[in-house]
């Protein structure tokens, strides 16, 4: 036998959404024949009531979801430990959900959320998101939604991002001024908002100082450790002098596809990532890296949604913010010793 | 007006919790007199259906909660990924909630999910925890609970671990045959199972060789990682050649440490670390890890909690598994060489 929900109920009834809430939980307001009347119906009806809808049962779920690509990843595990920060004060739990990059996998949990299982959701999407109406169809449900890091654009919520254009441009005028210009980028994603824009950064740097972009120089990786490993090898068979990676998490191919080509960094190659590895500074050479202020954004971000839980008339599309990254340069991307001549 | 649960509902009809859970659901076994008299009950008493308890329902939530301390490790990371490769096989979500290895945290958590809001708990014990009657009520109210990595041992269920004991010894006898004979153990926790198993295996190796252990050996790490770079330096200052650590965390302040004390690795100290960090071979020197089987304890931990939640009398009690770890030999541990003499 399936279950009814209160809609169906009150229509079956012929009365409100709102009279049916009411009775079945036993208001003043309600008359004892309409009471009786409704709890019939629902017991035949097997109308079992949405255990999270938090405006029927007068509290609140006491939880928010957190919906991310994956954990392996710096920024989410510091991002994680921002967000947490927020809601420990307000005594909520943060149930963590990951797409692991899949956007079939963001559509069932945003289906699963939507039900109002938590009272709010922060969230970066996948690589492959494109489409954003399961987001739409979250929000129309009345549970408020903060983006940071990767957002999608035509929802109109919060978004907490970072200066990924203007810092990639910074990043890639730093690889010019140590003596690079062949520098290729490496991209994880034709979709994913944050590393186009950090690839536009790069072009209009390479723009500025009348550097030629080729084709070749835009290189896409992959999800897999070891098939980045190759296409990395493959890309540095096109002798570049600088390397800019656009996830963290193609630090170590690269570094593993140099020692198998012996190809030094930084003095044949300089390489940079947009990474927030604590062992940055321990790798050889130690990393230069675009550190995200991923602590901070998920702060920000969990602020702002208990905001819209706390007060009515919270309007989030008008907080969005951009907390700006830091280069952080390190050994790997020096500038060479220029040997006198003799 | 508080709500009741349903053994209080059925107290106070005096009737079974059966028969009042099969009344609420319309069953034919039931008259309808009876079930007149649940439903008018429940109406007066405010009964609100436990919406999570799956007997109830007849449906499952289809959420398993993963309880652990912390993501900003790669045994966990992994971890998640086997778990939620057999998760998405049963089309079941993962809720990731983190204690930041405090019980407090974990306690909280554990309360809620006895309520029933997921159908099955994997669960990783935080640093502190000693107690564990938190564990046992939520076993009491029919939630199975796989442990992995880090256990409960008076807990009756299924235990997935790895050979902390016999690695440790292992890792010990590597750092003896290397040449060390004055070898610090860093531990994190007084309580933790997992780090005092492998400090046991560390005195075995140090007994089995006739290598005193002195108090000053056992060093105490703790959670900030600042803290501990400190920690470690004042350890070095006692001049081992020989460094283990039992947590992955302590990889960065140990090379951020030896590095402002110009102490070389391996040359002046050999470290070798308990992680299963993807970047282990790219650290400058390259480091020899004890790697735990990280995805396949994960994995085999959610198996089991599926079996039980599939089959009715599956006992998980009788199901614990041990899976071995490696060592990884890498160039932190390589021994000297000989200086011939002139």
């Amino acid at each position: 036998m399936t279950n009814i929900n209160i809609r169906e109920l009150a229509r079956q009834l012929k009365l409100s959404v709102s009279t049916v809430s009411k009775a079945l939980h036993d208001s003043h307001e309600i008359s004892d024949e309409t009471k009786k009347r409704v709890l019939a119906s629902a017991a035949r009806l097997n109308y079992i009531p949405n255990p999270y809808a938090s405006s029927l049962r007068g509290r609140r779920s006491k939880n928010i979801a957190l919906v991310i690509p994956e954990v392996a990843d710096s920024f989410f595990s510091l991002a994680i430990n921002g967000i947490e920060s927020v809601a420990k004060e307000k005594e909520y739990h943060v149930l963590i959900y990951l797409t692991h990059e899949i956007y079939r996998n963001e559509e069932a949990i945003l289906a699963e959320l939507r039900a109002g299982r938590v009272d709010g959701v922060l969230m970066s999407v996948s690589r492959e998101t494109v489409q954003t109406d399961h987001v739409k169809s979250l929000i129309e449900n009345g549970i408020p939604l903060v983006f940071f890091d990767r957002v999608c654009e035509e929802i109109d919520t919060a978004r907490i991002t970072t200066n990924d254009f203007a810092i990639a441009c910074t990043a890639t005028e730093h690889l010019i001024k140590q003596g690079c210009d062949k520098i290729i980028f490496l991209n994880v994603s034709r979709t994913l908002s944050i590393t186009n824009r950090r690839f536009e950064g790069y072009k209009k740097a390479l723009a500025d100082h009348n550097i030629v972009l080729n084709e070749e120089d835009l290189v896409f990786c992959r999800t897999g450790a070891d098939e980045n490993y190759e296409i990395i090898k493959n890309a540095l068979r096109m002798n570049p002098d600088g390397v800019i990676a656009s996830v963290e998490n193609l630090t170590a191919p690269f570094y593993k596809a140099c020692s198998e080509l012996k190809i030094k960094i930084p003095e044949d190659v300089k390489f940079l990532c947009f990474s927030n590895l604590e062992i940055a500074s321990i790798l050889h050479p130690s990393l230069t890296t675009v550190t995200q202020p991923a602590f901070e954004m998920g702060k920000v971000a969990a602020t702002l949604l208990f905001k819209a839980l706390e007060k009515t008339n919270f309007d989030l599309a008008k907080e969005s913010l951009e907390i700006p990254s830091s280069l952080l340069i390190r050994d790997s991307t020096a500038a060479n010793k220029i040997i006198p001549p003799v």
